[in-house]
């Protein structure tokens, strides 16, 4: 190869890494990054008090996605009628009512019928028991299946045309792809965009922490 | 009330049923019922010799929905380089080759990766550890997760207008509803009208083995 043949060899290649660049940007203005959720647990301090001991304080052990929120260092063992589920993860802060997240298969082992609902929604859902090394707490409500939801900012609502609270379906891609029904858009000021599913749900759909799905408008 | 009253309410009565009875049915004839499947193993007689003994016979615990097919008294233990799931079902009767059918979630748990394709179909999936009470079996090949299908009779195929091999999609409604992409049609004369899930996707939709879904036409 001469001179000019390298040159243009290499502005060839430029121009081509600019539109992947651009195509790939494009793309992923228009997906959301989707998060897996496995079974946790979030508590109330009152809570947190009795299963590790007064004025006990959560130990991060990583951030989360959501600005603030951590998984901890500490874990639980949630228990039904039938059986228990060892080492539930606690998520960080503490919150106003203590909320335990299972997947559907867990209620099989737990005993436990439950209701799928949004995050903070309990009043109806079933009671559990939670056995800590201090203590044991007996809900009497809170054991829930969340609902799939996307998380976003007034900016991120804007670009795709939704609102807090809209009723949304995700079209997701690949040889167990579909679509998923009943996504619920919830909007503040501190969020990551991100689309959370539970791990039956990402598994069934060939879901992981590196995919992303679209809003499907039909 | 006079007689005429309660000859006139009896008739409404009877009208009402009636009508109900053929809308339900009409409904059904238009619908097909789930068969939610749990991680199972299919043996060869090689195998199943070398896991149970020489000339070993299975034994029927039940019937399955498909003609012929049923699930057995015995189980294996399945073993990956990461982990082991004990008492995992086998279904008889025995098949040419030996195929390891497991969920998503399990893969994490064996440490192996495997492929989602139709059952039969395991030119290139990954090898496999069975573990019997009378020796183990070390498959080159045969571990899979199942891709949904829809077993129906050709009455059945030309009654919902589709074909064996065709690749349709299912809507299923509910909460946790949606659409199912790339669910297969596998027509044969002694099928029993039943769409097969795995667990993780019955739980991701919300379905059990009471559920009926649709053919999406869009």
């Amino acid at each position: 190869m001469d001179q000019c043949d390298v040159l243009i060899k290499l502005l060839m290649e430029a121009v081509k890494q600019e539109t992947d660049q651009k195509k790939s940007a494009e793309e992923a203005a228009d997906t959301i990054p989707v998060g897996v959720s496995n079974r946790h647990v979030h508590l109330s301090q009152t809570d947190l008090d009795r299963l590790f001991g007064a004025g006990y304080q959560l130990n991060k052990m990583k951030d989360l996605s959501q600005p603030g929120q951590y998984a901890c260092k500490e874990t639980v063992t949630v228990c039904g009628p039938k059986g228990a589920i060892e080492k539930v993860r606690i998520l960080g802060p503490v919150r106003k009512q203590t909320q335990v997240e299972i997947l559907a298969g867990d209620c099989f082992k737990l005993g436990a019928k439950t209701q799928t609902c949004l995050s903070g929604e309990l009043a109806g859902t079933a009671g559990i028991t939670l056995v800590g090394p201090k203590g044991s707490v007996q809900a009497a409500e809170g054991l829930m299946i969340a609902q799939r939801h996307i998380h976003m900012t007034p900016a991120d609502a804007e670009r795709f045309g939704v609102h807090d609270g809209e009723n949304v379906c995700l079209e997701v891609e690949g040889l167990r792809g579909g679509i998923l029904a009943n996504t619920i858009v919830r909007v503040t000021a501190q969020s990551g965009l991100e689309c959370h599913v539970d791990t039956e749900e990402a598994n069934a759909f060939g879901l992981d922490g590196t995919s992303r799905v679209k809003i499907w408008k039909h």
